[in-house]
């Protein structure tokens, strides 16, 4: 592989994962930036604010009392885009099709420090996250109308997040989204053929490439994926084929937090800034069927792209073509691995 | 069809052109804002800008001067994230795949007035915009490199657009984004099917129901799609099945220029404010093959969602499960209705 021709020329590369493309222009980098700029998000904060609805202790708006909790507290999403019991009913009325879907959400405060964020936590805590997300994940699977669980944080206000409160989100629902469809089609495909994990022989490559390596412990592999759409998106996946995060034992829950750890220390020392993103963990269904060919993942998808203040716009050819980006993947590795 | 229930319950509806779905939460819109606000863009701007690039007369950054244009003026991208000669290369390493991709990408301003956009300008000043359009999609269909041709606006710092002076811009290319990608399996399996083009039938059925029109003319239906994901996103289509715009004649470039006219004039009523959007038109490929299937149409992706400032994120459980969207398609239309 001519690695050089990857730096230097517009190219597409394939998502193994979705079937999809982005397109690369590695020489675009140098464009000057005339555009809008985002606020620092470099405000210090009190370790507990009165005025907010996740600190322990507090009402929140619909008149409950949070506990208070000393590590992480998890409780029902006062404005749930999915509700448990709201009307079943499907329309095909010729091209107008739809069909309801219900589902539970949930808010996971990750501490009670309002203060901090997981790049400010040890990895010590953020297993307890972990774990948290594990008895969540394990109680919505035994719902038989839960047929899926996409665990996720907005992290930073250009990301959409109301609340600085470190906090994440569950969201559960009957069917599956259409991004973990793609990558509930390409992983089986890929295993009906080989008999093996998509990603597992993925990870070998990259292992032995040691290209795209942000960096690794025993567990789990931490890299900037070859066909990364975000300026700094990266994503951690475990050695081993595991379909859910059900199947981590306490220490590789630990090192699965270590890896959290690492991963959002770096971005924040990036851009001397805390580092916005949105991550997300892609796991197997909750339908009950063994699911072999999943292979978990958690992916960051963080929107900053020259500094603390100028993000990608995923906007007009994005939009309407395919993503677009303009560092390509590996010099975003060298920039993360530096901060190690 | 109940339409109560669309407006009661979680749903999702099926997008026809892409085949994937979005999720409908309307019972969410009530939930209270606490997150990021965007800056309200009224500023006045004045009719030239001796510091704007883009501006009759003014020297762009690689030294070109532009012409003292009367209506419309189109240049190769200064920064172009395809290019022409860029070298051709295939990477295909185990799960590393890789192409080049070569293009031309071009930027054209609407008017010399620096101080408008399409929603201050008339249908003729419109037309002429179509006329531009016409004749740089002409010009790079006959390139038998290019196969692709997206045109599109970023309207608004908010979408990335680094200059107010009014323009759009077209990326050519040679293979199918995505997003075409998947339009062109989608309309290509229905008319293999049925023989007729899916807008067209599609447009019969909205026309009946006239639950989600906007707007329409002789030529031309601007509708919000039954499957739209963001707030206000609209749909203009021609109601005679053409391939691409070539096909239109003087006076159906006239209603088409009415449409976009009627249309961002409404969004600027909206909010009381030059109203953010990217928008794009989704075309036949440039392939030389009939493309009878292709039924050309523009999008409108506007952000906002409930205020000048307040705007729809689109991450997180976006990002990781499919677009959600708060208030229906139907809400979004008689808003806008009301503002014609
Ligand atoms: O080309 P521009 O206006 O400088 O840049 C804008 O539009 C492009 C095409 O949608 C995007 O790739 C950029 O992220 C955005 O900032
Ligand atoms: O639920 P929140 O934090 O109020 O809202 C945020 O995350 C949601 C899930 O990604 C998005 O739908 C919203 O647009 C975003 O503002």
């Amino acid at each position: 592989m001519n690695n050089t021709d990857l730096q230097d020329y517009s190219h597409k590369r394939f998502n193994i994962l979705t079937g999809e493309w982005v397109l690369v222009s590695p020489h675009r980098a140098k464009r000057p930036w005339q555009g809008q700029n985002e606020a620092v998000a470099n405000d210090v904060r009190p370790a507990y604010d009165e005025a907010c609805y996740l600190c322990a202790g507090n009402t929140r708006i619909n008149g409950e009392v949070n506990p208070k909790y000393q590590d992480v507290f998890v409780f029902t999403n006062d404005f749930a885009a999915l509700q448990k019991d709201s009307k079943s009913f499907s329309v095909e009325d010729g091209l107008l099709v739809a069909e309801s879907e219900t589902g539970i959400c949930k808010v996971i405060c990750f501490s009670p420090d309002h203060s901090k964020s997981l790049a400010h936590m040890s990895a010590k805590e953020i297993q307890k996250v972990v774990f948290a997300w594990q008895k969540e994940f394990s109680e919505l699977a035994e719902n038989p109308n839960i047929n899926y669980v996409q665990i996720f944080e907005n992290k930073g206000a250009v990301m959409g997040c109301s609340n600085p409160h470190p906090h994440g989100q569950i969201w559960s629902q009957s069917t599956l989204p259409n991004e973990v469809d793609k990558k509930n089609t390409q992983q089986l495909t890929y295993y009906n053929k080989k008999n093996r994990s998509l990603l597992g022989d993925y990870l070998a490559q990259e292992l032995e490439k040691q290209e795209r390596i942000i960096f690794e412990n025993d567990g789990f592999v931490v890299l900037v994926p070859f066909w990364a759409v975000w300026p700094f998106e990266a994503m951690i996946v475990p050695k081993k084929r595991q379909s859910t995060i059900l199947e981590l034992n306490e220490n590789e829950a630990l090192q699965y937090a270590e890896a959290i750890s690492v991963l959002t220390k770096a971005y924040d020392s990036l851009f001397k800034t805390s580092f916005p993103y949105s991550s997300g963990i892609h796991q197997a269904p909750t339908d009950g069927k063994a699911n072999d060919h999943w292979h978990w993942h958690m992916s960051f998808y963080p929107p900053l792209l020259r500094s603390a203040t100028v993000k990608k716009f995923m906007v007009g050819y994005e939009m309407f073509g395919s993503p677009q980006r303009d560092i390509t993947a590996e010099t975003a590795v060298k920039m993360l691995r530096d901060l190690i």
